[in-house]
C-alpha cells in the first residue's frame, strides 16, 4: 500500500571523523522515502528550489518514488551544514538556510489521495497537522518531530499529536516532551497525548516500541525492544532516524494485516535500514541496496537477539 | 557447580530520588553472591570489621552462601556513601572509608579449593590476580573492574586480564580501556588483552556479549544483545552491575554444558537479576526472591525481544 510522506528535501554539507561531503541530496523526506521504497510505493510532498534538477529527480525515480508532490519554487533548496566531530551521537549545526522551505505550503496531488499510509516527517507541526487533515482517508498516520518544536512550539505540536497513530522520536525528545526522566513513565505520558504507538529510538542501543497503557501500571508486556547492530564503523549518522522510520513504516505499509508480529518485524526492519544508512556518507548506501541484502541483515539482527 | 567470589563486603549509605538508607549491608561481593545464590552454591572471600555481626552473617547463610572466607579484622568494615540525585545512571561518591579493606590480603579456605568457577569482583587488580593464581584448578574465571583501576593502575589491570575468560564491564570502561570510542573496535581491543568473552553493560539499554574476533572484520555474528526491562521506577541503582554479574555467572555455573545458548540465557538472567536489584533499596529485593519470580521475569524479557 502507498505511503505519502511530507518533509524536507534538502542539500547537506556534513563533516564526520571519516570525512566530509558538500551539498549532497538529503533531507528527512529523502532518507525516509529511499528506505521505505524497498518495501512499498512512496509518494513525496516537499518543496525544492531552482537548484534541484533532473539528476536529483532521477534518484527518486530510480526507486519508483512519486515526485509529483515535490513543488519547485523560485530560490534555493533548504540547506543544512553540520558535523559530528566530537560525538557521533549528536550533530552540531553550523548553518541552516531554510530558503524555499521558509514559505512551504504543502499541496497534495490528487494522485496521492488514495494513500493508505501517511508519514509526517520532522517539519513545523502546523504543516504536519494541515497535511494530516487534508488526508482524512488514510488508515495509519505516523510522525516525527525534534527538540526545537517541543521547546518552542509545544501547543501546535500537541494539536498535531492528536492526529497521530504512531509517534517516532528519540529518548531525549520523549523525556523532554513528558518532562519526566523515567522512560516508561514518559512514554505513557506521550501516548496519553494521542498516539497509540510510540517508537523511542535509542541510537546505537536500538529502539523500543511502546503500545497501549497497562491499567495495572505494569509495562513490560506492552513494550518491544529491537537492538541496533554493533557497527564496526559509523561513517555518517545523518539520516539514521529517518531511515529507521522509512524501514519501519515501509514494512508496515507492505503488510496485509497489522498484527503485533507486524510491528515487531517492522522495528527490526527499521533498525536494519538505520544500520545501512550510517555505513556510508549521506544517502550513498540507501540508493544501492537490494532486498536480498536487507533480508540478510534482518537475519543478522534476529541472530543478535535470538535466545537459542 | 560452586562459584568462589572475591570482592567487597561493605556498608553503604545511599540517597536516591526515591529516598535514602544508612549503613546497610552492601558491597560488590554481597550483591554478586546474593544474585548468584539463586542458581548455584556461592563461596565468598572478603574482609569485614568488628561491626559485622551475626545479623549480617545470617543474610548470607539464608542463601546458603559459604562465608568461611570472610575474614574478621580489627577495625571497621569498608564504608561507601553515595547519591544518584541528578542522574540515576551515575553515582556521586560522597565518602569512601576503606577501613579494614585497606590491608585486605585475600586468603582462600581449603574448602573453596574445588570451586570450578571464580569471580573477581571490582578490587585492586593485584589482588584479583593473586586470587586467580592461587586457584589454578578453576574451569572458568570472570571479573569486573572500574574506571579508577583503568586510569591509575593499568599495568596491574593488564596483567590480571591475561588470566580472565570473561570480562564484565560497562560501555565507558570498555571505551576507556581501549582508548577507542567505537564499541565494536573497543571490544575487540579489550578481548585481545586476554578475555575470550566480553560482556559490556549498557545500563538501562541492556548488555552486549562479544566473543571471539572475526578474521574478516565482521562482528555481528559474534555478538549477542540482551535488553534491559523498561522499568516504571528505579528506586536504587546501587549493585545493579554486580547483580547482573551474579545472575549471569551464577546461571553459567549451574549449567552442565557451556554452549552459545548457555551464554545467551546467562545474559538474560543477568539482566533479570539487575532489574530486580534496582526495584528496592540496597539488597532488599535480592534477599527476598523466589526462583519462580526469576523465571517469570525471564519470560517477560524473552517476550520483550521475541520476534513472533
Amino acid at each position: 500500500m502507498a505511503i505519502t510522506v511530507v518533509g524536507s528535501v534538502a542539500y547537506d554539507s556534513v563533516e564526520t571523523p571519516a570525512g566530509k561531503y558538500d551539498r549532497q541530496l538529503a533531507g528527512a523526506a529523502t532518507y525516509f522515502s529511499l528506505a521505505a521504497s524497498y518495501f512499498t510505493q512512496v509518494r513525496v510532498i516537499a518543496v525544492v528550489g531552482e537548484d534541484f534538477g533532473a539528476e536529483q529527480e532521477a534518484v527518486f525515480h530510480a526507486h519508483k518514488i512519486d515526485t509529483g508532490g515535490i513543488e519547485r519554487a523560485p530560490g534555493k533548496t533548504f540547506f543544512w551544514q553540520g558535523s559530528y566531530m566530537d560525538n557521533l551521537n549528536e550533530a552540531k549545526t553550523h548553518r541552516t538556510d531554510l530558503n524555499v522551505f521558509a514559505g512551504f505550503e504543502p499541496k497534495i496531488p490528487a494522485a496521492y489521495a488514495d494513500s493508505e499510509f501517511l508519514f509526517l516527517a520532522n517539519i513545523d507541526p502546523v504543516l504536519q497537522r494541515r497535511v494530516r487533515e487534508a488526508m482524512p482517508g488514510v488508515k495509519l498516520v505516523a510522525g516525527d518531530t525534534m527538540n526545537y518544536w517541543i521547546k518552542d512550539h509545544k501547543p501546535a505540536l500537541l494539536e498535531m499529536l492528536k492526529g497521530l497513530d504512531i509517534f517516532v522520536i528519540n529518548d531525549t525528545e520523549t523525556r523532554m516532551l513528558a518532562a519526566n526522566n523515567n522512560l516508561v513513565q514518559a512514554a505513557r505520558a506521550v501516548m496519553s497525548l494521542g498516539p497509540r504507538f510510540l517508537v523511542v529510538k535509542h541510537g546505537e542501543y536500538g529502539a523500543t516500541l511502546f503500545h497501549g497503557s497497562d491499567p495495572n501500571g505494569g509495562s513490560a508486556e506492552r513494550a518491544f525492544r529491537a537492538p541496533a547492530l554493533p557497527l564496526e564503523e559509523v561513517v555518517d549518522p545523518t539520516g539514521a532516524g529517518d531511515s529507521f522510520a522509512g524501514g519501519f513504516f515501509g514494512y508496515i505499509a507492505s503488510q496485509k494485516e497489522l498484527t503485533p508480529a507486524t510491528f515487531r518485524h517492522a522495528m527490526f526492519y527499521g533498525s536494519v535500514m538505520g544500520s545501512f544508512a550510517v555505513e556510508r556518507f549521506g544517502i550513498e548506501r540507501l540508493v544501492n541496496l537490494s532486498r536480498k541484502e536487507i533480508d540478510e541483515r534482518f537475519a543478522l539482527f534476529r541472530e543478535l537477539t535470538h535466545l537459542e
